[in-house]
């Protein structure tokens, strides 16, 4: 999964690369090709339209429905084109649609709002797509890399006919979709609190594997994850802040609580991230101190051995104790092996209370 | 308590996240059922209903009484529910109060303002709960996950009849809950200020237990207890600057009052986090410094040994001094082995004074 | 020492804390009774009374007189109380002055301006008491804790005559307090330089006692010297800035003199702490260097015996030479034992090479 | 390649330092000797004249043609001075032209804009150049240090009349100059990314060579590279923010589009930098690791013998049991030898017990 | 020299301490005595006058001349008193040049704008003087602490009749005493750069003395410098931004050059110091890695012999292979000794292989 990540960069630096000239519409490499679907509501009725195509999504805004246009895959270019030209796109705004990856971000157009930002694929690993959204006066459109979103809950608010969804205009769409986005971070959150205190248990009882892995690989993830939420959190402040023609003072209101889960998502994530490092700190001392441990208790032992092994060599020296009295008496002394037995009990003895009294048995 | 704390980041993680469509009012998991208390009081009166009906609140607010209602447990969505309705509160603001955990905050609505903060429960560990206040013309609404609360000061000021509360609009009675709230952090920080003292002492005096656990938990403990108390600076200052419509120019110099308490809760955590960051610091190179000084002395003793047994070895050799006058002649020799004993003497007298001169006994 | 900086912290926290209601003035635990000084001048003349009363400083201030009155101890809540009703001293400015500690700020008020400071009491310890100063129009009033403070070169000035400040307003004499104090920062901070200097030279020669613990102390000495440096270098920075009524543009050109004594003093804390901090790496990594060496030299030297040692073993071994002509022939060989020592001669001679050549010895 | 670097910050330091006098016009140190090439178009045609001269140039804008001017190599100090002074260029602009290194900048001078950026001169090292840009009514001039630039992507362009660059002003180009400028940082950052991943492989499997230069290497490049992109950060966020005279609202859409990619040049190169910090910490956390358990079982084998050594040599000593019957009397019991190893056996095999329990072979 | 460094620390503390009442004009301590020289100037001539006095210099201003008055040492009071006297320079401004040493700084005053700087002494350590500038309407006062200076470029310019400087206002010689100053940090900074190339190289190959030293001290050089250059950046931006009496749109645009050079040499000393710190960081390292080189072999050599040394010690026992024929009967083997020699070179060889196989002579 290493590797996704890290090559998800490298694309990233190839798209936005200077291969590709500005102002080119091009399908990056590898994109699936483009499904086009369409939700048209408004406070009576509801028309859902799987593979729709430009023309049906015009005559439903011709009707005076609020459209909802999903674009799920980058390959073809001719779709895109075709809804830049029709729907009025900036050429740059579909530029950064199909160079992957962007850096999540907030531009005003003339005639829409563009929004870019990293949905999260998953709930347990790091992969995100790009998302980039579209408003303008009377429809969202919204473009994803990949089948697969988090906005069932919005589909389902609309089908179900939910007052505050199909009485609202298309901003309150556009709040809804970036705060589904912004949602869908909090279970990928919960899911590293979950294996923060996982780990925390296996760092302070040191059972289970090794944690030095995961935590690196934690405190990665926690950089990338506030690398894609902080731009989403000064975005949300920009949305609150300054006027747009495209929200009304009334959606404004929700886009502050939009941006207070984004900026508890920013907290959260670097919350972790101190904990994270916190829990590296701790298990690096722990092994060092268990380490040390190990090393004192063996070095103990050798140096409370070494002095009992010189006496033991000692007397197993030769020399010849008839060529005088000066050599080594004490072989032949009738005591000589007690007296040396003892000499090497208090021997070890003072050393291990020399040692105690250190407090180096603590 | 881990466990604890971790835990409330996952349920904040889940309540914060998708599966709650926004607009829904639902009760948390494991929230205990409300009570609802009215204080009502002027001048001249003062009037406490436990167990009170919101028809009761809006009867004594019909008197011209300032009332403060508070609503204990967010298990009964329906007063929550009713509430909203008959003072007009505004959905969202009642979502809010319902998905714990929040990010403290302040939300001003038309019809009144909406503070979120986290009220310690306990004044020993870093539990806490989510407060709710709600600020209107004629009465002050608290919600609050538990029994058991910060406020008994108030109520005391409010019964014993002292002027400056009797007399004041509920933006005072606002301004007193939030000061409680955020005063509620000082026996907090009083207590990790007496457990680094004791580390302090457990660390330069190296007695007691090992502190690297208590100087890591209190650590991420202060990490996370300026997450809470961060959010309370800053909206104390928006409180000061903002005008608002709720607040009186009076009640801002004493909501600038709460504001230097909140700002001065900040700076202790952060410089607590500092001093603990540095006894850490401090313990580990102790306990290193400690470890060196156990293995150079077991080191030294070794060294000095390993010459001298390898001279006792050197004299345990076997060969035949019969063979030739090259052989071993020192072992027959009638001073051998008192030479032998004084070669080691001096040799360990040689690598001790070498040794001492180097400084290594220091 | 520590103990008491600690204590102050939690004194703090109580003091702060939730106990005393808002409104209430209570003497501080421990407090000394309070003493009151007046000092009035004009251009002409100059009174000192000491042991005052409200009523003699009144009749001062009537002769129109600029009056500088100084409480010393908060431990007569009457005094207080009096001095604030018949100046007019905001009630929460009062309790300010009581509930110590206070973080040091500015606040302005409607007649008066309010200011604490943190007020070093040693030049060589980090003990510091609250100083409040009230500046009104005819009048500049402080309350110190205990008795001793730094503004002697200020009633030496009075006293003298001397014109700058006989001749300025109230705004001169606040300045001249608040300059006082900040520059009462400087032997302290100075005393810290002598100190790195001193633990630099020990910590490069290596010589006098173990600098962890006191490099330790002094970075969190800097840390809590800057807490209570930066609120004073951010409220002169807003007392020039901004307008007061009380403060005339020409004082505020000395108020900039005083920002920058701050700003210095904020500064010189800063790099101590950066030095400190570069002093303790460097005095970890020479002492795990020293430690290396130790360890280096000793596992040379034993493990240049250990082969010997093995030798002169395996020449102990007492097969029996005349079972067959295998069985150690060369301990009945006649130049069997100087080939012995040959070869152990041989072997610590290739080994002390081996390990020159790389460069282990260094 | 090190070197590079640090003598161009040596260079830069000597360029910019005291020896030249402020006015003065002179070639830098090494500078080679300077080409002119001059590209004029409009919507109908487009004129390329390598080798140019000013007057060329100058004919070619008053037949209402946009032209892009081309310096290589600064060694033609006259070319320089004349072009500044018949296009009106400033002094200091000239000056800044010739002194390098500059630090990235944009100045608005009277008569046109100035902007400093360095230029990745290759997709492998960190070498750049520094490249002028000077923005004026009717032309872009640039001027580079050596030949090869970043730049034939937009010449193909015009030469290809591509619309939009064909028909925008002088402006357009200057965006496009400067936006491929900053995407050649892209290949670099994709470089160190891709660099990155090896290492991290070679961290996690610990194979290959030793990462620690390699890591330490790229963090510096990272530090360096973010010097050179912070400022085009900021000077491209200048760019669309404040009013100039020689930008269109129209080409400040596009410049947003190049600030994108500047801020997120700048993200990436920082959040490598913490990946490969974090590779680092795991590299020296792992390769203690490693070492530890080197360490650790061979000392376990090292006590584990010590003990069984003792014994052998105790009963190598030479006590003669004819002298007492208390003389080594196990020597010669029948059984001796057998329980001899036996003790030694039970001996290795309870530390070997003792140590599995505490876990120590894990 | 670091002594030298602190001392001027000490002495700044005791120089902005208490000690001074505001208002004094004293020589500090150490000063020499000052000497006075004039440089005159306009279109057409230009006049210099060594150890000019006042009247001259008055005179000089009077013929309409510019003047540059240039005071060497701080020792002779009542010049700077009379020069403060008859050119209306503000009494805090002559404070804080002779209280030395102040934070750069820029004061405007009514009379006059008033500048501090540090200005580096010596192009290879870290020395500096504290330079004041004066500007007013008709002249440039700078007052340095020792003779010596950078600004003998600007002399040489006036001398030699350069338009630029002989026909521009002094705001014009403000920029180019200002500009010297910051460009005369760029040798130290290069002299710095210099010292890391070698030091690196001396990391990296391992040879040359120890590097520790000289990087802490590097460290901490650039810690101070940047505590001298960010004022300067500080106060250049102010000069660009804000309206002055006494700059000229004219000169804001050079100013804006010498704001570009101290933003250059802030980041130089930034990345400087980032850099510098990654050197120690992997000097301490490498250090680390090759000390468990040497540990480790030294180890693994130990751990070889020492059950080789456990056989050779095993067959030395003496035991009486005649007590029975348990006791040590392969002590009269006929091969005993071939295969007590054969079993340590099995058992050497399988360690060694074991060791092989685990990676650890890698």
């Amino acid at each position: 999964m290493i590797e996704r990540r890290f090559s998800e960069f490298s694309q990233s630096s190839a798209a936005a690369g200077a291969t590709i000239p500005p102002g080119t519409l091009r399908a990056p490499e590898g994109a699936i090709s483009s499904s086009f679907d369409v939700v048209a509501y408004n406070k009576e009725r509801c028309v859902e339209v799987d593979g729709a195509d430009v023309d049906q999504m015009l005559a439903l805004m011709d009707e005076g429905l609020l459209v909802w246009a999903n674009v799920i895959g980058l390959g073809t270019v001719e779709l895109i084109e075709e809804l830049g030209e029709r729907l009025e796109l900036h050429r740059l705004a579909l530029e950064d649609t199909l160079h992957i990856p962007q850096r999540p971000k907030l531009d005003d157009y003339e005639t829409h709002e563009y929004l870019v930002a990293r949905m999260p694929v998953s709930t347990h690993t790091l992969e995100t797509e790009q998302l980039s959204v579209f408003l303008a006066k009377g429809f969202v459109l919204t473009v994803q890399e990949q089948p697969g979103d988090c906005f069932d809950g919005i589909r389902e608010r609309i089908r179900a006919g939910r007052v505050r969804i199909r009485e609202s205009g298309t901003d309150y769409l556009f709040y809804a979709v970036l705060d589904a986005v912004v949602d869908a971070y909090f279970p990928l959150l919960e899911s590293i609190g979950d294996e923060l205190e996982e780990l925390e248990d296996s760092v302070t009882t040191d059972q289970g594997q090794d944690p030095l892995h995961d935590l690196t690989r934690l405190k990665r993830d926690l950089v990338i994850l506030r690398r894609y939420l902080r731009p989403l959190r000064e975005l949300t402040t920009v949305l609150i802040r300054e006027d747009s023609t495209f929200l009304t003072p009334k959606s404004r209101v929700f886009m502050r609580d939009c941006h207070d889960h984004a900026a508890y998502a920013v907290d959260l994530s670097e919350s972790y991230r101190d904990i994270a490092a916190g829990l590296l700190d701790l298990h690096l001392s722990l092994a060092g101190q268990r380490m040390n441990e190990v090393m004192k208790v063996l070095t103990i032992i050798a140096t409370i051995f070494i002095p009992l092994s010189f006496f033991a060599g000692l007397y197993g020296m030769n020399f010849d104790p008839s060529a005088s009295k000066w050599n080594m008496p004490e072989l032949s002394w009738a005591y000589g092996y007690p007296a040396a037995l003892g000499l090497m009990l208090a021997c070890a003895v003072g050393m291990i209370g020399f040692f105690w009294k250190r407090g180096w048995f603590k």
